[in-house]
């Protein structure tokens, strides 16, 4: 099934046999407890509240919904423990993915970066992807980073391409349509992410990533409009279709993603990724809608992840 | 007058007495033919074509408009020599404005840059300011620099808060409102950008650029949005409210170009400043009206120039 907007993701989360365990790390937040609802009323989610308030059950939201909820207090740690027994809900197999509640992104990161016990595995780079759907583009589009990276390296930059494609196959593209962006199309080493490019290009072409089509440098806009590439006479296997952007470093993707959000009527969806699991860590500004996307983009995602690892075995 | 849209820069011209002269530098392709025509047919300019096809006049665009017309064709001339003649024709006072024709735009800027016979005044710097009108935004957006300076330095930062504000003002706004973007609003010397912006709110405060309200660093949607200050608790004397966005490097300025154009139905202008005039640089992917848009843009602010320096005398 491909997913082309945020409503077939939810049908796609219907449609499987399995309801994704989402952990909700620290106490809920309005928003945080509408969004989760919502997910369990559809049939997607349980949840595990870690270090919730012990009335959470009473909240009119999460009535019927009982037999889906474990709420666990922790009404004397800080959130630096509350955050480390979230963590732990994952690696002890409880949970498929972490959300962050009303405890700061620097407490949760702390405790999936923790050495013994967090989800980070060694050798891998922790970053964000987000998901958006745009009125006038045929399809969700994928992109990074808008929120961990400042400037990311070489090494950086192939990991988001990794976790982009990936991204992209977890919603059935069969062959992600990966852009490079840069405010021209041309490599120049005055500018060394176009020679990261290169070099990204160079590895895909020897398979690195699998079946994908990645183009680039380009600018935001020729990679995702037919018509702007023909009238600069540019010709790019991406066809003004992509799928997903990798931005030079997070100022662009920054400004793309709150662009969009306020200029475009974007909805779009976050998480920090790289981790055992995918980590919604929406903001202080974000509303149910926009965290129950959140939820269900990473719950998407980790169902493909545990398929994946299935597949392997 | 207050101008908030590009139908008000129309009008507002259409009310001064004076036609603006616009150098015409090249050939000129079909949609800068048109634009110049429609800008005479207004009553708001004159045009000299410089390097010009010598049958110009015979398009049908330009009947009836031949009086408003000075073609100077330079059949055996490179793009060099064309370029600095039509900078002569600001310097000798014949023209107002310039705008590229097809030619390339390092021509055209040599010549601007030209140490005799140029455009650009000893200490000056040139950048790129735009101008957009979006449909949720009550007024227009000035930002800088999604074309020339990759990476401002300090002195490029504040020549570019200063153009801004000059912009602003030619556009009838007494007390411009300026934000300076980063991707959070902390100010942090591991991104140098925000460290240059306390600089230019100390100078600011000074009086440097007069009576203007400057804030950041803030995220671009913060600089445009009152809603989103509030749900993020932040409080700024811009308000959400900006005339101005100041980006920390062309990747980002260039991506909200592309990105408001595209996904946003946005319109705009775009014209390298600094110089003795602005410089239409309009890109091989623009129609007509947006070369419209930038042309009547650039005559606003030139015509703002010299009613500032007529008033210095």
């Amino acid at each position: 099934m491909k997913i082309r907007n945020f409503n077939d993701i939810t049908k796609f989360l219907r449609s499987q046999s399995k309801r994704m365990h989402v952990i909700v790390a620290g106490l809920a937040d309005e928003s945080t407890k509408i969004a989760v609802s919502d997910a369990i009323s559809q049939g997607i989610a349980v949840a595990t509240f870690v270090g919730a308030d012990e009335n959470l059950l009473q909240q009119s939201c999460f009535d019927g919904l009982h037999e889906y909820i474990n709420v666990i207090p922790m009404p004397d740690a800080d959130e630096d423990a509350i955050a480390l027994a979230a963590v732990r809900k994952i690696n002890d197999g409880t949970g498929d993915f972490l959300m962050k509640g009303l405890i700061h992104t620097d407490n949760i990161l702390r405790a999936v970066l923790n050495k013994e016990e967090g989800l980070l595995e060694k050798g891998k780079i922790l970053t964000h992807v987000a998901i958006t759907q745009l009125r006038n583009y045929p399809k969700l589009l994928f992109f990074s980073d808008s929120a961990v990276i400042p400037e990311p390296n070489t090494m950086q930059r192939m990991a988001q391409v990794g976790y982009l494609t990936e991204a992209c196959r977890a919603f059935g593209i069969r062959r992600p349509r990966l852009a490079l962006i840069h405010f021209t199309e041309k490599v120049n080493s005055k500018f060394p992410c176009t020679l990261d490019y290169e070099d990204l290009k160079s590895q895909a072409k020897h398979g690195r990533w699998g079946n994908i089509i990645i183009d680039g440098p380009l600018d935001t806009r020729c990679a995702v409009d037919k018509e702007a590439l023909a009238t600069k006479g540019i010709i790019t296997p991406l066809e003004g279709n992509s799928d997903a952007l990798l931005f030079p470093n997070l100022e662009a993707a920054n400004t793309f993603y709150k662009t969009v959000s306020y200029f475009a009527d974007a909805k779009i969806a976050g998480m920090i990724y790289g981790a055992k699991c995918p980590v919604v860590v929406t903001s202080r500004g974000d509303d149910r809608v926009s965290k129950y996307r959140s939820l269900i983009a990473a719950a998407t995602l980790q169902l493909y992840a545990g398929k994946t690892a299935e597949c392997g075995k």
